[in-house]
């Protein structure tokens, strides 16, 4: 995006602007002081600890650095650093200014932080706490939602609120309709009452609707709250052992056409809108057990790749909105993948490093569902999908595999193979809830099952389009023509209609919390960012603060 | 909506325009024929078999009538009446020129006809199938896609396709990509090669990929069709007995600011923005067995009520867009209510009449449930709000009870009490599978458990508030201003707003193909109307058949 300031999603603890990570034995302490000053953009000040882009790129760095860095910690409270003041949610002027690709784009990573909150207290024993000191208003309140507990001071005045429908005209979208009915079990006409009042509801009442957990006045409310979390720490499974792996500096190197890690590389091409992301093999062999993987620390290779995958992911969806497709190419030695995912398997249940790693995978491979961008696997002579590198091609949309080899290629490697590994089974379920093959099988039991058999060794092109796990396998003479004419159709696509069709058909099967969330919800606010009554220049998200009353087009879709 | 003629739903087969409904012993044949000229509004022509409301309201009533009318059929053939074409699908000239709400109204009435279609495959033991004689393009692949089973024309030539998203950069919004991955099985990759292709898959490849079951030669394909309708009959579990029974035209009458029918009324504020409906309750006894609920035929008091409602939900959703809140009341004898539901709930495994009306309250309480109103129930003294009718009340938003009596009504009747029945936990289930309690106490077992304790006695204000069958139970002295500040908030908040929120709130729990269809594909799918890219005007909708290429924003949002 030419003009713009590139947006980086990488930082640490040192330059926090807006929270503060700290760290008392098994508790953690993420306190939001939002510095008005600081915002991502100009145009807007981010008074009462709203939130914008910047502020979550911190939140998601320190529920990812506590997973890390801190393996003590077992309970981690939330809490608002200004006085009376918990969240007052998204800023309202960020949203009101904003393109529509950036709300868009901005909601989805605050939903993904959310949801790895929720993941770090369901798969780490890291549990999350709300201390809601003051007021919890829209993404603030949602914020707290995504909480295992939350505890509301009961000062006769700070109240739990959703004023986005009353107020801004859109919805609370951060999961916050979702998360009511579904995972608090708030009654649905109690939900409506909620979503509709703005001053929101306070104390005793918002225990008795199932909003809040307890309730504290103040003389109680810090003992209250930490009496809660080091319950929390004592119920957690949390796996004992060791010290932190220090998650250092990512070494991105970016070009105009080009943006590369040691293990990630990404080729941009803008004429054609696309970008060929290469994820490279271990160039080490797998260390011999857990110990080795904590002397390698970060630098171990699945969680090196990891990390580097995620940070291009969030890079190229928030800073290169034009480049439409994405095609996934892997090169290096399948059996030091598989080797490298043998150790986390085989230790993932004792050790936290290998269960983090495992769960940090999962999630990444999370995102790319959830990108809005195409996704073509390309599988050729040299590649090495297998175990989670596996997991980028069923991600893909579609994956096309080279039969046989190439007429004037290096042969030394043999055709191009795939290879299934327990893992993919069971490893990185989807926001479905299924694994990725369970999901390309869905309703065919006996496919999945066949493919379980084949578990373990390397399936050429001929096979796997039989076994149903590429779309296409043309040979040689086809190859280059084929794959040009799919991209280039691609490439003539509406992007809108592209990005509905591929979230309607990469779930099939089971819906979850998390998938209503990243289709249901986020469809219907997206809808409405685009409608006038909100976003028009007379709609309530433009007019609120001026004074005057947002005019609405009264018919109903 | 003055200006533009009201739409009426109802109609007869004397008065089809667009099909022919034909019937042979078991086998019934629907036959697409549409009238060219016929189109509902000014502007397009009908061509190849495309629909508009017009031809949809032909074709849910023909679903309907063989539900009722036509008890002996246990398989219906769905085909094309013109020479090598099935369905083109919705009109492109009707969408392009319809604004927002009517594309989105539209695309739900035909989401609910192609839903009542499956249920009465599921339900009534008429099976669908749906005979492709020729080209099935989008929509009308879709209406395949609705049937049981689809047999193809395997004449070199004909094709299903979906080209949608290639052609005119919007969904198959009617539960295409949905219905592929979620009901066919259809492996997602290729569902993705379906959906982006606009010629479509012919032959061999359409039964390999799962998008049809069967394909026959031309000189086959009557026998093939008839052999599998056959079939189908054969395995019907259509219950036996009894002759049709005849639907008989409704007697509604309208003036500029009400709409009546012998059982239901609908009052319009339109300053208010407002509709009173009220329901009535049975005037007469219910019969003692089914013997005389056949008798009675259509004048049966649920089944007279259920046409009733029905009819005014579609009329109110297409004709009185900008009444955005529907007050829901009802009056009459409890009592009398519930004694016609048990005739039903005792007869329904095997009067076939009696199931058939059950479901037909079920269908038209999903109606209630999607459509994009804000529903308020008042629950007033003598009410009825008791087995379907307490349906009505639950498919609420909210629910406002009164409390004692008023200070100066009629207190021969008592105050206000509503009545559990069996039916309330089993006989009406929502889109996601539970029952309307169910959802109320989603996730909350133990209190869908207290409420079946609770069944078969009237249940005051007090208790109701208590067991969380109602959101408030103000008393006479705050009644009146507390439901008209509610009436009058709800008013003043953004149509779109409401609409999105009420989509979230109203399923908690799982969700099935149903929900997915009419929340998150639909979600999708609106937001695409709204798109330049598909509805502006150099978008692909409006510029599809001037020769002239779209021109699209290339940014992924």
């Amino acid at each position: 995006m030419s003009g713009v300031p590139a947006v980086p999603f990488d930082t640490d603890p040192s330059r926090y602007r807006h929270l503060r990570l700290e760290t008392d034995g098994e508790i953690a302490r993420i306190v939001l002081a939002v510095d008005e000053a600081a915002g991502l953009r100009p145009g807007y000040e981010l008074k009462l600890n709203s939130y914008d882009l910047g502020v979550d790129i911190e939140l998601a760095d320190a529920v990812q650095r506590l997973r890390f860095e801190h393996p003590q910690v077992r309970a981690v409270v939330i809490t608002g650093g200004l006085d009376k003041v918990f969240c007052a949610g998204a800023n309202i002027r960020m949203l009101a200014q904003s393109e529509h690709w950036w709300k868009v784009n901005f909601c989805k990573f605050t939903n993904e932080t959310r949801a790895a909150i929720e993941d770090a207290t369901e798969h780490s024993g890291q549990t999350y706490l709300a201390a809601v000191n003051g007021t919890a208003a829209g993404g603030g309140y949602e914020l707290a939602l995504a909480c295992d507990q939350i505890i509301l001071v009961d000062d006769g005045s700070t109240a739990v609120s959703m004023p986005e429908v009353p107020l801004l005209a859109v919805l609370p979208g951060t999961g916050g309709l979702t998360r009511l009915v579904d995972k608090r079990h708030v009654r649905k006409d109690l939900a409506d009452v909620v979503a509709t009042r703005s001053e929101g509801v306070r104390g005793a009442t918002a225990q008795a609707w199932r909003l809040v957990d307890e309730v504290a006045p103040p003389s109680r409310f810090a003992d209250t709250v930490r009496e809660a979390a080091l319950a929390a720490a004592a119920r957690s499974r949390r796996l004992p052992g060791g010290t932190g792996v220090r998650l250092p500096p990512l070494a991105r190197q970016g070009s105009d056409d080009a943006i590369s890690y040691p293990n990630v590389t990404a080729d941009l091409d803008r004429a054609a809108g696309k970008v060929t992301i290469t994820v490279r093999g271990p160039r080490d062999e797998a260390p011999a057990d857990a110990e080795g993987m904590h002397e390698l620390g970060a630098s171990f290779w699945p969680l090196a790749m990891c990390r580097e995958l995620d940070d291009l992911i969030l890079w190229l969806r928030t800073n290169e909105v034009e480049l439409g497709t994405w095609v996934v190419r892997t090169s290096g030695d399948a059996a030091a993948v598989t080797r490298h995912e043998q150790l986390i398997e085989a230790t993932a249940g004792e050790d936290w490093l290998a269960g983090e790693i495992r769960h940090f995978l999962k999630r990444t491979l999370k995102r790319l569902d959830v990108t809005s961008r195409s996704l073509i696997a390309l599988i050729e002579p040299g590649s090495c999908f297998t175990g989670p590198l596996l997991e980028l091609a069923l991600a893909c949309d579609r994956q096309y595999m080279l039969d046989g080899l190439p007429e004037d290629g290096d042969e030394a490697g043999g055709p191009a193979a795939i290879m299934l590994t327990a893992g993919n089974f069971a490893a990185y379920p989807m926001a479905n809830g299924l694994s990725r093959l369970a999901t390309r099988c869905y309703g065919e039991p006996a496919r999945l099952a066949k493919l379980e058999q084949e578990t373990g060794r390397p399936i050429e092109a001929a096979e796997a389009l039989e076994l149903g796990l590429v779309t296409f396998a043309p040979d040689d003479l086809d190859w280059d023509d084929e794959v040009r004419i799919a991209l280039e159709e691609r490439a003539s696509l509406s992007p809108d209609a592209l990005t509905g069709m591929e979230a309607n058909l990469r779930f099939p099967g089971p819906e979850t919390m998390e998938t209503k969330i990243f289709a249901r919800l986020t469809a219907w606010q997206n809808w409405i960012f685009t409608r006038p009554n909100a976003a028009g220049p007379d709609g309530a998200l433009r007019r609120y603060g001026t004074g005057q009353r947002a005019e609405f087009d009264r018919k109903r879709a």
